[in-house]
């Protein structure tokens, strides 16, 4: 038995580097290919994920989890090669109801897709993006059929973000947000908007006081890199290799890029701590999306734009930025960070009307992949709720239903987790509180280490030994629960009110 | 029979697409990774060369190449089937004699040397990379090893990036060279040095003038990358995704990024020219070391060291440099960056002492080889033949036998198709003439297409279709020979000494 699993192990080891050497291609795709690698690299990770496909779901492995169905059975549920069995079973189960063919298809076909959403974005022309939609769409219903059907035609491609939990859950948690959401919206509707959010903030300080916080944070440069990319996003290439990528607007201090990097320096603290030993195996990742998304938005937004936070950092920031941001104080600038302003980027939103631009996301998503919604109606369905749940017109499809990068790489069912990565995010930070102690005074110095070290000790070291659901109970100390989250929503709009 | 081949060229693509993402791991290995990445960098890399090894040497391949011979017999030398058919045998045959795991372990262990070279050679301490070179020794004699013996123990290792030459042409090439370039050197050796070499020359603006000479040669920003890197190489994941390197010394004018720009310029152009129906196939590459180093110092020499180039591309130099060089008389510069000064770094050598800095490392490396010299022994016998060809005191390691990162990937055989290279270079550029006409007023108003399009046609498209040495007498009309180059530099000494 001990040289099956082992056999195993190497087996996962080899696929894994080829699952990393695709991760990589990826990133460089995003980051440094010149326009003219498109076509090619298309190929390239096609390729990757047919010798990846096929070895995951080769005979050999099936045979290997079979004859260490015994050990796993006998091994405690805690114990690390029984998470890795038990997490290998699932995800081999999983995949190997898709032919490699299809596997390869939604590859070779989100790849080239994605050239094509940079420039429809720039140049706001949904219907240059359209037919690739149209294209991914056919190839994703497809990949749903490969499986049993759920409760819900949503539940099988949320479950590849986020493993076990169904459309019905997220539908109650969002149910229970919406109204509040939209009451806090509107209640803060008539916020004039603060002259210097204009900036002009240049790219080269924003990038260099980027570096600044992703350093205080914790994030150390012997193994991060943070890079510029049309949409940011984080991936990571072994627990001590994570790339970060941000963003640059010139104009608008809501779009800063500190903020987007303290977003991707949660998820990179998260995937930096993982168990060194858990590299190279199915478990050497953050544990779902949402948890995941718990870490950047906790990171961005329970720490970034707290008022101890600004306390201590708002006067490099005033460095940075000295002629817009020399004069205006911090009570002000913390305001400005933190207002209730409805506007038409998700990225950029506060924390209040960000739900809302999840909720619409969510409700489309359900109605494109059930054909109640035609790809050709998306931008007046999208325009149209906009109005409705935030009162925003949205003047073009670039700022409108093209902003976001995540449906030309086919990832429907991603874009809830951003939303219950808040709601956990609060839950996590209250049981965070209860064994740090007074968090305040330590982010006001500085000194972030006490709560970094308990979130890897508390949540990043586990990778994906338990399931989210396991996971989230372990960290935050029950199910997930949208309460603790609303609370900390009013009590901030309470005191952003009376300040 | 046609089914065969569609499931060869099927097989080889995806073959080449895991050896494309080699390099590209490989690339960001050099340019981007984080040094937390390098551990596990080397699994990935040798887990990409095992399944690599694997798939090519298949017997499905071999069993595929058998059933198409009758076919290879029947087509034309020139038919592009042929040429993929007789050369992939080759590749076949050579890779077959090489067991996997070997492949694996000396991919794992260079992978590990390139941090301990580039740290080692910062340290100027031998001693930290000399075990290295030790195992990697060992390891290349074993893959030696595996083949049968040539007429020379070398010829094994240059096969690998010259195939079909023997070390006694090589041989017989620098022992009619030496005499003359230790006599050329010598009669140069008092010259003073410029004042003004000494810069300082802002890596910012030798970052933008080594762009705006990369694309008058010819590369486009769509195609083509420049960035930074320990050591100067090209690399291409397609023939429209090319990545040039370059390095910025501050303070002196013979190691400005310009030179090593126009030299990887010169390899991409060569990569970018290859007819795009020969991608994802074994033709998909230049054609060996020596006609690509033709290619590389073509650009920077022949062309990138004339008096016309700087006729046309001084004023630009000047703007660039102001302080250093805006008093600076073109004639003056020219003779700087041509003038013959034996120095201590190869790749900032003229073009009269590179070949002895050549003619050293083809030295050392034989008897490395064959054991006449062990790696302990390396910096005395490296420092004495500086001494004896080039009358150069070597101060220290690092600036002596560490300065290269060939010996860290067990690159033995390839420092000597540099100068190959420069031999052919030559020959190709006499006939180019013939056909081109006056280069000299083309390059004097900066208009480089006649003459890159010229060797595109002639060279570039080719690929791998034809062996070296039928290359070489395609493009340059006859085999290697010395005679234009000795020519060459007898005619630019006499010259600079009139001017």
């Amino acid at each position: 038995v001990p040289d099956a699993l082992s056999t195993l192990k190497e087996r996962l080891g080899r696929i894994a580097d080829l699952s990393t050497a695709r991760l990589v291609l990826e990133w460089d795709l995003q980051t440094m290919m010149p326009p003219g690698g498109a076509a090619a690299r298309a190929e390239h990770l096609t390729t990757l994920e047919i010798l990846t496909h096929e070895l995951f779901t080769s005979d050999e492995v099936g045979n290997l989890l079979d004859e260490l169905r015994p050990l796993e059975a006998s091994l405690p549920h805690d114990d690390v090669d029984g998470c890795l069995l038990r997490v290998t079973r699932r995800d081999y189960e999983k995949a190997t109801c898709v032919p490699t063919e299809l596997a390869a298809e939604i590859t070779h076909v989100t790849t080239e897709a994605h050239p094509v959403w940079v420039s429809a974005r720039a140049g706001a022309d949904w219907n240059a993006f359209r037919p690739w939609l149209e294209r991914i769409l056919e190839l994703k219903l497809r990949y749903a059929d490969c499986f049993p059907p759920g409760d819900d035609p949503y539940d099988v491609f949320l479950d590849d973000f986020e493993p076990g939990m169904r459309t019905a859950d997220v539908r109650a948690i969002f149910d229970r947000l919406k109204p509040e959401l939209v009451d806090l919206t509107l209640a803060n509707s008539e916020a004039p908007a603060e002259r210097f959010v204009g900036g002009p903030f240049p790219s080269e300080a924003q990038h260099a006081i980027s570096l600044d916080v992703m350093r205080a944070f914790g994030a150390d440069d012997g193994s991060f890199r943070l890079d510029p990319a049309v949409h940011p996003f984080c991936t990571s290439f072994s627990v001590s290799d994570v790339r970060l990528t941000t963003r640059y607007a010139e104009h608008d201090l809501t779009a800063h890029s500190l903020f987007s990097t303290m977003h991707e320096v949660g998820h990179g603290l998260y995937e930096r701590g993982i168990d060194p030993s858990l590299e190279r195996t199915p478990l050497g990742h953050g544990c779902s999306s949402a948890l995941h998304e718990s870490q950047s938005r906790l990171w961005e937004n329970v720490i970034g734009r707290s008022l101890p936070f600004w306390r201590w950092f708002y006067p490099r920031m005033q460095a940075a930025h000295p002629e817009v941001l020399g004069s205006v104080p911090l009570e002000r600038f913390h305001r400005t960070v933190n207002g209730v302003r409805p506007g038409l980027i998700r990225v950029d939103a506060d924390e209040t009307t960000y739900g809302l631009h999840i909720i619409l996301r969510f409700e489309l998503e359900q109605e494109l992949l059930t054909g109640r919604l035609a790809p050709a109606d998306v931008p007046a369905a999208w325009n149209a709720r906009m109005a409705d749940y935030l009162g925003v017109v949205v003047p073009d499809d670039g700022v409108g239903c093209l902003q976001d990068v995540h449906w030309s790489f086919g990832g429907f069912g991603y874009f809830p987790t951003y939303q219950l990565g808040n709601v956990i995010s609060v839950q996590i930070w209250d049981r965070l509180r209860e064994d740090v102690g007074d968090t305040d005074e330590l982010i006001e110095r500085g000194d972030f280490a006490p709560i970094h070290e308990w979130l890897r000790e508390s949540l990043y070291r586990l990778g994906r030994m338990y399931t989210p659901e396991e996971t989230i109970r372990r960290v935050a100390g029950g199910p997930i629960d949208p309460e603790p989250y609303l609370r900390y929503l009013r009590d901030k709009d309470a005191s952003l009110a009376a300040a």
